[in-house]
C-alpha cells in the first residue's frame, strides 16, 4: 500500500557578494535557507600574481579559511568560483589571467570543502578552455555547474521579427554549452547540473531532455515569481508543475537568487518548500532509483530466501497467473466433467512454491479437479515446498520433483505447464531454453503459461547508471566465476528515473511456447530496429522491457505503454554503449541485436550501424554469459 | 577531553537443540538474549541423500525458511552447522557422509541468512578437509568459528603427574587448530573466532597471541561462573578481566553457553551485559581501530582545511614545542641581552600558523625578543597565515614566505630552526631532505628544532588491516599519480587494537639535525634488526613508531614504551609482508630495512632473511614511492 512521507528539500541562499560571511550564515537561517552561495572572492581583497616568493604583506585574494569551522564550510557555504571570468577570451591576457585566477579559486574551494559543493556558472557553448580548466581538473567533492533552462538572448529576439532561424536557436539552446562541457571534461562524475529556471518555459521535449542529466540543483530566481491577490509570491503552474517534476526526478537541492533587500525572502521560501512537501506518495521501490545490478541467474545459481521473499511479495503477479490458471482450466474441462476429470499441472521452477500455491487456489475457485507436479532445481527451496506438502496443501494433490526441468521424464503428461522464467529483458534469465526443454512434459493439446514473451528497447541517455556501470572495475560476482571485466558490454537491472528517453520503444524478440516451429528449436535471433531522434541529443545505451501473455488477454507487461498497474517484480534493463553518441535532430539511429546460443551459454550482442557505426558489444559473451 | 559514553554489548544464547524455534526465540528475548544460536538441522527430520530426483514425501533435513521472516533469519538466528561431524576421519564412508552432510547444511545456511551469520566449531589441529570444505566455502555473511581458549584434554592431563611434555602442549594449543584452518582456508575475510572461554585462564602471552586474530564472538559457558555471598553468578577476577579485554580490543559479541533449565539465564546475561557496560572513557581516536589508511605526502600534496583543523587540534603538541622554544630561547640569550638582542626564528613548513604562535608564546613568556619568518609552500594556508598577520599577530614580528623552503634564500640567518615535518616513522614526510635544505638558513650555531628523530620497529601479526591491506584494488591514491597496484609494498598509518606484537620494538633510523655530518649529505639508510619469536606464531608485517627529541629533554614519542601522553597526532605505520610467516617458538627474526634517495623521491625497502628469506619488497619505490 502507497503510505505517505515528508520531504525536506534544502534551500540555500545565493549572494552576489558576502561581505561578512557569518553574518551573511545568521541571516540565511532567520529565511530558513541551510546555507549561502557566495563568491569564494571576497571583492575587499586585492588581486595580485607574483611568481616568486611573495613578501608584500596585503597581497590576500580572500578570507581565512578559519573564519568557519571546516564543518560549517562543508555544510553551510557553497563556494561559487569564476565569476566574471572569461577563460574562452580571445585576447590571451584576458585569458591568461582568468586562468590563473579561477586555478588559484578552484585550489582554494577544493582546499575549503572536501566533499562538499563548488559553483561556476556556464555563459555561452565555446567553453572549451573553461571545461579543460574547471572540468576535467575537479576531483573533490561536487561542482554544481549553473546553466539556464532557455536561453536569455534568445527569449529577447523572439520578440523581434527581424531574427528568424530556429537551427541556430536549437544551436544556442543552453543544453548544448552543457553537452560540449560536458563532453570536455569527459562527464566527470563529480559534475553537476544546477538548472536555473528562465521566466520562459521551454517544450516539454527539452524538459524530457534535461531528466537524463545529472541534475543536483534548482535554481529559482525571484523574478520569476508572480504575485497573488494576498500579495505574496507564487509561482505560474506551469513552472509549478516544472519544479515538481524535477524534484520528483532528481530529489534535488534548490538556491534561491534574490536581492536580500527584497524584503520577500522568506516567503520565497517557503513557497518552495510547501511546494515540495505537498504529500509524495511513497514508492515501494525508493531507494532503488537508478541503481545498476547485475541481473539475476536462477539458472546458474540457486536464490536464497530473501530474494524469494522479495518476488513473492508482488502485489498483482500471482493473482494474474491465477487468472491465468483459472481461465485455462475452465477452457479445458468441460463443464460435466469437472467432477471426475482430473487436469494435470506442472509448475517448473516452483520456488518455494507461489505458482503451486496459484494453481491449488485456481482449482478450488473453478471446481476443477487438479495434481500438480512441482519441478525444482534448488535444494534449499525443495525444503520449504516439502514443508507445504507435508503441512500445508492438501494430501496427495502435490507431488514434489528434485531436479532440473530439462531432465525430468514425467510419469504423465500435462495439461497445463506453469512457469515464472523472465527476467526484465523477456528471455534473459534463458525461459525458451527452459521451456523447450520441459514442453515434452505437454501434452499434444497443453497450455503453456505463459503462452509468449516479447522484448522491447529504446535508445536513452541515463547519466547516473551510465556512470556507475563506467566506473565499475568489474562485475559484482567475478569472484564467483570465469567473467572478463568488461562491465561496459554487459546489461544491467535498474529503476530508471534519471533517464531520458529518445524514442519510443520498438520490438525486439518474440518467444512462443510451446515451441512447435523447428526442429531442432532455433533460440538464435538478429534484429535490427530503427529509431529517430526529435531533438539534439546524446545517446549512451538502451532501456529494455519486455510483456509475456500468460492466456488469451492475461499480459503482464513492463513496457511503458502498457505497463501493468502495481507490478513489482521487474525493473527495466540499461544496455550500455561503451562511447556515447552525439545526435542531430532527425538522425536515424540503426540498432542490430543478437541473441547467441551455444552449448553452455546464452548472450547477446549489440551494435549501431547509423548515425555512427559501433564495435559489436558483447561478442561471444565476453562482457556478459549467460550461463546454461 | 575524555567524555564517557554507555555500549549495549548483544548476547546470543546457545542452544543444543531448537524443538520448536519461534517459542525459543520468545524465551530468548525473556532472558535479555537478542538471538539464538542453534544447529540449522532440526533433529526432529531425518537425513538421507538419494542422487536422483526426490519423490518421497518425507525425506526433509530441517525447518522451512517459511518459520520466520528473513529478517528474523538475518538477525536473530545464528545457525550452526557441522555439529558432531567429522570431516577428517580416516574412515571413507564416514568422511563421504560428513562431507554431504555439511556441503547441505552450508548452502542452507548461505539460503537463509545472507550477510548474517553461521556458526562452526573446531574440535582439533586435524582440520584440513573440513578447512578446505567450510573455511574456503563460505562465501557470504559470516562464519564463526568455535575454538576454546585453552585445551580441555590438556587441563586434565596437568593434573596427572605421568604425562609430560611441554612441546606437545603447545602443539595441542587451540591456537594451533584455529591457525591450521585459517592458513588453509587463506585468512578468507569472512571467517571470525567465537573465542570460547575455559576454566582454566592461560598465560599473558598465550592471550596477547590472541590479540592478533579476527574475533568477533566470545563464547562464555556458564559452568565458569562462581556464585558470589548472595547466591547469584559471577565471574573470578581473572575472568572478568579476560571479558574487558576482548571487548575493549574488538568491541566483540557475546554467545552464552548454559542450560535452559539451570533457571540463571538472565543473570548469567546482565552479569555479562553490566561488566561491559561499566564505563568506558571514550577515546577521541575511536572509529579509526585498524583502519589502513595512505599516508600523507605533504611535500607532494598541499594539505586541506580539515586535515590542517585536525592536526591542529593536538592537546600537547604545540606546548611541547612551546616548551622547546622557550627553552631554546633562554639558553642562547643571556638575561642582559633580554631586551636588546632579537632572535630570528625561521617556522619551516608554517602550514596555518601553530608553531609561529608557538613562538610568539615563547617570546612573551621568556621576555626575549623575537622575530619570526615563517615559510610555506601552500598558497591556500598562506592565505591564512597572511589574515593571522593582518589581523591577529604583532605588526612587524612576523614575516611570511611564500616558497618552498629548499629554494629560500634569506635575508638573514635564523638562531632557531622550527619544524614539523615528521611522519608516524619518523622520516617518512621527507624532513631530512627539507631540513637539509633549509639548514643554511640557519647560524653555525644555530639550533634546530627538533634536532633528531628515530624510526622503530617489531614484528607484529594484525589481522584486521592485514586482510584490508590484501584486498585493496589499488592505493586510493592511484588515480592522482602513477603508483603500481602493488599494495603489500606500501606503508599504512593504522591505530592498530587487533595487533599481536611479537616482540618488543628496536631502533631503525636515526637523523640529526642540522646535519653536518658529511657533504653531500647522505640520507641513504640501510639496518639489519633481529627480533624473537617467544611462541608460535605468524608474522605478517611490521608495526613502525617514531620519537622526536624536539630540544634537550624535550621530546614526542609514539613508541608504545615511552608514548607522549595525550599526544593524538600520529597513529602507528603497519608496513606489510606479502606473504605470512610462520614462526615457532625461539625463532630468530632477521628484517632488513633501507632507505633510499634518488633526485626524485625517496623510498624504503625491507625483507627478512631469517628465519625465512623473503623477497625484497618496494624494490625502488614500485609500490611506496614518496616524492620529492
Amino acid at each position: 500500500m502507497a503510505t505517505e512521507h515528508k520531504v525536506n528539500p534544502s534551500v540555500s541562499l545565493y549572494l552576489n557578494a558576502a561581505c561578512d560571511l557569518v553574518a551573511e550564515l545568521e541571516n540565511a537561517s532567520k529565511v530558513n535557507c541551510s546555507s549561502v552561495t557566495v563568491p569564494i572572492v571576497h571583492w575587499n581583497y586585492e588581486r595580485e600574481f607574483v611568481r616568486e616568493p611573495l613578501r608584500s604583506k596585503h597581497v590576500q585574494f580572500t578570507r581565512s579559511d578559519l573564519l568557519l569551522s571546516s564543518s560549517q564550510w562543508l555544510n553551510r557555504v557553497i563556494c561559487r568560483i569564476g565569476d566574471n571570468l572569461d577563460l574562452d577570451s580571445p585576447i590571451d591576457c584576458i585569458r591568461r589571467q582568468a586562468e590563473r585566477t579561477i586555478r588559484q579559486e578552484l585550489s582554494f574551494a577544493e582546499h575549503l570543502v572536501q566533499n562538499g559543493y563548488m559553483y561556476t556558472r556556464l555563459t555561452k557553448r565555446d567553453c572549451t578552455n573553461f571545461a579543460r580548466i574547471v572540468g576535467c581538473g575537479a576531483t573533490k567533492g561536487t561542482l554544481l555547474v549553473e546553466v539556464p533552462l532557455t536561453n536569455p538572448k534568445l527569449t529577447q529576439n523572439s520578440w523581434r521579427r527581424d531574427m528568424d532561424g530556429e537551427a541556430d536557436e536549437e544551436e544556442d539552446n543552453p543544453w548544448h554549452w552543457w553537452n560540449t562541457f560536458r563532453t570536455h571534461a569527459d562527464s566527470n562524475a563529480v559534475i553537476k547540473v544546477a538548472l536555473e529556471l528562465t521566466a520562459d518555459v521551454p517544450k516539454q521535449d527539452e524538459i524530457y531532455r534535461w531528466l537524463g542529466e545529472p541534475i543536483d540543483v534548482i535554481v529559482v530566481p525571484a523574478n520569476i515569481f508572480l504575485t497573488n491577490a494576498k500579495n505574496y509570491p507564487v509561482l505560474s503552474k506551469a513552472h509549478q508543475s516544472l519544479l515538481k517534476q524535477f524534484y520528483q526526478t532528481f530529489c534535488c537541492h534548490f538556491i534561491l537568487k534574490a536581492n536580500p533587500a527584497d524584503g520577500h525572502i522568506a516567503h520565497y521560501v517557503d513557497y518552495i518548500k510547501h511546494l515540495i512537501q505537498q504529500r509524495f506518495a511513497k514508492d515501494p521501490t525508493q531507494g532503488y532509483e537508478d541503481y545498476a545490478q547485475t541481473p539475476l541467474q536462477p539458472l546458474y545459481d540457486n536464490l536464497d530466501a530473501m530474494t524469494y521473499e522479495v518476488f513473492e511479495n508482488d502485489p498483482v503477479k500471482y493473482i494474474f497467473y491465477q487468472n491465468a490458471i483459472e481461465q485455462a482450466l475452465l477452457d479445458r474441462v468441460p463443464k460435466e466433467e469437472r467432477d471426475t476429470k482430473v487436469s494435470i499441472i506442472m509448475v517448473v521452477g516452483g520456488g518455494r512454491g507461489p505458482l503451486v500455491r496459484a494453481a491449488l487456489n485456481a482449482s478450488q475457485t473453478t471446481g476443477c479437479k487438479v495434481k500438480v507436479y512441482v519441478i525444482e532445481k534448488n535444494p534449499n527451496a525443495i525444503v520449504t515446498l516439502r514443508a507445504h506438502i507435508n503441512e500445508v496443501w492438501q494430501e496427495g494433490m502435490v507431488e514434489l520433483i528434485s531436479t532440473d526441468m530439462r531432465e525430468f521424464n514425467p510419469p504423465e503428461k500435462a495439461d497445463i505447464l506453469v512457469s515464472e522464467l523472465l527476467g526484465s529483458f523477456g528471455d534473459n534469465e534463458l525461459s525458451p531454453e527452459c521451456l523447450d526443454g520441459a514442453q515434452k512434459q505437454l501434452k499434444e493439446d497443453g497450455i503453456s503459461i505463459p503462452c509468449q514473451s516479447t522484448s522491447y528497447i529504446n535508445p536513452c541517455f541515463a547519466s547516473k547508471v551510465y556512470n556507475q556501470v563506467r566506473t565499475l572495475e568489474r562485475p559484482a560476482q567475478a569472484k564467483d566465476r570465469v567473467i572478463s571485466s568488461r562491465h561496459m558490454e554487459q546489461m544491467y537491472v535498474a529503476y530508471q528515473k534519471n533517464v531520458y528517453h529518445i524514442d519510443d520503444p520498438r520490438e525486439l524478440f518474440v518467444f512462443v511456447h510451446p515451441n512447435k516451429d523447428s526442429d531442432p528449436i532455433d533460440n538464435n535471433r538478429y534484429r535490427t530496429v530503427r529509431f529517430r531522434a526529435s531533438l539534439d541529443c546524446v545517446m549512451n545505451g538502451f532501456t529494455g522491457y519486455f510483456d509475456t501473455v500468460l492466456y488469451k488477454d492475461i499480459v503482464l507487461s513492463i513496457h511503458p505503454f502498457t505497463h501493468t498497474k502495481a507490478l513489482a517484480s521487474w525493473f527495466s534493463m540499461f544496455i550500455p554503449l561503451t562511447d556515447p553518441v552525439q545526435l542531430k535532430k532527425g538522425d536515424e539511429i540503426t540498432v542490430h541485436f543478437w541473441r547467441c546460443v551455444a552449448s553452455h551459454k546464452v548472450w547477446y550482442e549489440w551494435c549501431l550501424s547509423t548515425p555512427v557505426v559501433t564495435h559489436v558489444h558483447n561478442i561471444d559473451g565476453r562482457g556478459h554469459p549467460i550461463w546454461l
